[in-house]
Protein backbone atom coordinates (compact mmCIF):
# COMPACT_ATOMS: atom_id res chain seq x y z
CA UNK A 1 0.00 0.00 0.00
CA UNK A 2 1.41 3.05 -1.26
CA UNK A 3 1.88 6.33 0.98
CA UNK A 4 -0.87 8.11 -0.92
CA UNK A 5 -3.48 5.52 -0.02
CA UNK A 6 -2.70 5.82 3.52
CA UNK A 7 -2.83 9.40 3.73
CA UNK A 8 -6.65 8.82 2.31
CA UNK A 9 -7.21 6.33 4.85
CA UNK A 10 -5.83 8.10 7.61
CA UNK A 11 -7.75 11.13 6.69
CA UNK A 12 -11.12 8.83 6.28
CA UNK A 13 -10.40 7.57 10.03
CA UNK A 14 -10.23 11.21 11.74
CA UNK A 15 -13.41 12.50 9.97
CA UNK A 16 -15.17 9.43 10.77
CA UNK A 17 -14.02 8.99 14.36
CA UNK A 18 -14.59 12.95 14.68
CA UNK A 19 -18.24 12.47 15.03
CA UNK A 20 -18.12 9.79 18.47
CA UNK A 21 -16.79 12.11 21.05
CA UNK A 22 -19.57 14.66 19.59
CA UNK A 23 -22.37 12.00 19.65
CA UNK A 24 -21.03 11.47 23.51
CA UNK A 25 -21.34 14.77 24.30
CA UNK A 26 -24.83 15.47 22.79
CA UNK A 27 -26.14 12.23 25.04
CA UNK A 28 -24.57 13.38 27.93
CA UNK A 29 -25.67 17.20 27.68
CA UNK A 30 -28.77 16.47 26.11
CA UNK A 31 -28.24 19.68 24.51
CA UNK A 32 -28.35 20.36 20.76
CA UNK A 33 -29.02 24.73 20.71
CA UNK A 34 -25.40 25.42 19.42
CA UNK A 35 -26.34 22.73 16.16
CA UNK A 36 -28.02 24.16 12.89
CA UNK A 37 -30.73 21.77 11.65
CA UNK A 38 -29.47 22.81 8.10
CA UNK A 39 -26.20 22.06 8.69
CA UNK A 40 -26.86 18.11 10.34
CA UNK A 41 -29.90 17.76 7.96
CA UNK A 42 -27.43 18.89 4.53
CA UNK A 43 -24.00 16.88 6.39
CA UNK A 44 -26.52 13.59 6.50
CA UNK A 45 -27.88 13.96 2.92
CA UNK A 46 -23.99 14.35 1.76
CA UNK A 47 -22.75 11.65 3.64
CA UNK A 48 -25.85 8.98 2.02
CA UNK A 49 -25.21 10.62 -1.54
CA UNK A 50 -21.25 9.00 -0.56
CA UNK A 51 -21.86 6.18 -0.10
CA UNK A 52 -24.37 5.78 -3.07
CA UNK A 53 -20.83 7.14 -4.90
CA UNK A 54 -18.89 4.41 -2.96
CA UNK A 55 -21.37 1.91 -3.77
CA UNK A 56 -21.09 2.80 -7.30
CA UNK A 57 -17.14 2.45 -7.82
CA UNK A 58 -16.78 -0.25 -5.89
CA UNK A 59 -14.74 1.25 -3.02
CA UNK A 60 -15.09 -0.47 0.64
CA UNK A 61 -13.15 2.67 2.21
CA UNK A 62 -15.21 5.32 1.11
CA UNK A 63 -18.26 3.09 1.66
CA UNK A 64 -17.38 1.93 5.14
CA UNK A 65 -15.94 5.59 6.33
CA UNK A 66 -19.31 7.34 4.79
CA UNK A 67 -21.80 4.48 6.35
CA UNK A 68 -20.17 4.53 9.47
CA UNK A 69 -20.19 8.46 9.80
CA UNK A 70 -23.86 8.76 8.54
CA UNK A 71 -25.44 6.53 11.51
CA UNK A 72 -23.79 8.98 13.66
CA UNK A 73 -24.88 12.05 11.85
CA UNK A 74 -28.42 10.48 11.90
CA UNK A 75 -28.26 10.17 15.88
CA UNK A 76 -26.65 13.75 16.27
CA UNK A 77 -29.44 14.45 14.13
CA UNK A 78 -32.61 12.43 16.35
CA UNK A 79 -30.95 14.27 19.31
CA UNK A 80 -31.05 17.70 17.69
CA UNK A 81 -34.82 16.97 17.02
CA UNK A 82 -35.70 15.12 20.65
CA UNK A 83 -33.80 18.10 23.01
CA UNK A 84 -34.66 20.78 21.02
CA UNK B 1 -19.51 13.29 -16.95
CA UNK B 2 -20.66 10.26 -16.23
CA UNK B 3 -24.04 10.18 -13.33
CA UNK B 4 -21.10 8.24 -11.04
CA UNK B 5 -18.93 11.56 -11.48
CA UNK B 6 -21.98 13.89 -10.73
CA UNK B 7 -23.15 12.11 -7.64
CA UNK B 8 -19.63 12.22 -6.19
CA UNK B 9 -19.67 16.19 -7.19
CA UNK B 10 -23.27 16.64 -4.98
CA UNK B 11 -22.06 14.67 -2.82
CA UNK B 12 -19.28 16.90 -1.98
CA UNK B 13 -20.62 19.98 -2.19
CA UNK B 14 -23.42 18.95 0.49
CA UNK B 15 -20.73 17.96 3.20
CA UNK B 16 -18.91 21.28 2.07
CA UNK B 17 -21.91 23.84 2.13
CA UNK B 18 -23.26 22.16 5.11
CA UNK B 19 -21.28 24.06 6.97
CA UNK B 20 -22.19 27.72 5.96
CA UNK B 21 -25.42 27.43 8.21
CA UNK B 22 -23.45 25.94 11.17
CA UNK B 23 -20.64 29.19 11.01
CA UNK B 24 -23.84 31.31 10.54
CA UNK B 25 -25.63 30.19 13.50
CA UNK B 26 -22.27 30.08 15.74
CA UNK B 27 -21.64 33.38 14.52
CA UNK B 28 -24.95 35.01 15.46
CA UNK B 29 -25.59 32.96 18.71
CA UNK B 30 -21.70 33.50 19.86
CA UNK B 31 -22.75 29.95 21.76
CA UNK B 32 -20.66 26.97 21.27
CA UNK B 33 -20.84 24.79 24.75
CA UNK B 34 -22.66 21.85 23.08
CA UNK B 35 -19.82 21.01 20.51
CA UNK B 36 -17.07 19.02 20.86
CA UNK B 37 -13.46 20.13 21.13
CA UNK B 38 -12.26 17.15 19.93
CA UNK B 39 -14.84 16.80 17.31
CA UNK B 40 -13.57 19.56 15.57
CA UNK B 41 -9.80 19.23 16.13
CA UNK B 42 -10.00 15.26 14.56
CA UNK B 43 -12.27 17.02 11.74
CA UNK B 44 -9.81 20.02 10.95
CA UNK B 45 -7.10 17.67 11.07
CA UNK B 46 -8.91 15.09 8.84
CA UNK B 47 -9.94 17.33 6.50
CA UNK B 48 -6.18 18.67 6.43
CA UNK B 49 -4.96 15.49 4.58
CA UNK B 50 -7.97 15.15 2.57
CA UNK B 51 -6.51 18.14 1.34
CA UNK B 52 -3.06 16.82 1.19
CA UNK B 53 -4.31 13.54 -0.11
CA UNK B 54 -6.74 15.36 -2.96
CA UNK B 55 -2.93 17.43 -3.97
CA UNK B 56 -1.21 13.78 -4.44
CA UNK B 57 -3.74 12.46 -6.40
CA UNK B 58 -4.15 15.74 -8.46
CA UNK B 59 -7.71 15.68 -8.13
CA UNK B 60 -9.31 19.52 -8.40
CA UNK B 61 -12.48 18.67 -6.55
CA UNK B 62 -11.06 16.91 -3.65
CA UNK B 63 -8.79 19.86 -3.44
CA UNK B 64 -11.38 22.30 -3.18
CA UNK B 65 -14.22 21.03 -1.20
CA UNK B 66 -11.39 20.04 1.32
CA UNK B 67 -10.12 23.08 1.73
CA UNK B 68 -12.80 25.31 1.81
CA UNK B 69 -15.04 22.75 4.59
CA UNK B 70 -11.24 22.94 6.21
CA UNK B 71 -11.01 26.73 6.49
CA UNK B 72 -15.15 26.40 7.93
CA UNK B 73 -14.03 24.38 10.59
CA UNK B 74 -11.33 26.29 11.15
CA UNK B 75 -13.56 29.39 11.67
CA UNK B 76 -16.04 27.46 14.19
CA UNK B 77 -12.76 25.90 15.74
CA UNK B 78 -11.44 29.42 16.49
CA UNK B 79 -15.47 30.69 17.73
CA UNK B 80 -15.28 27.44 19.85
CA UNK B 81 -12.14 28.26 21.69
CA UNK B 82 -12.89 32.72 21.32
CA UNK B 83 -16.63 31.68 22.94
CA UNK B 84 -16.46 28.86 25.07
Amino acid sequence: MDTTIIVGYIAGTLTTISFVPQVIRTWKLKETKDFSLAMLLLFAAGMLLWTAYGIWINSFPIIAANIVTFGLVLFLLWMKIKYR
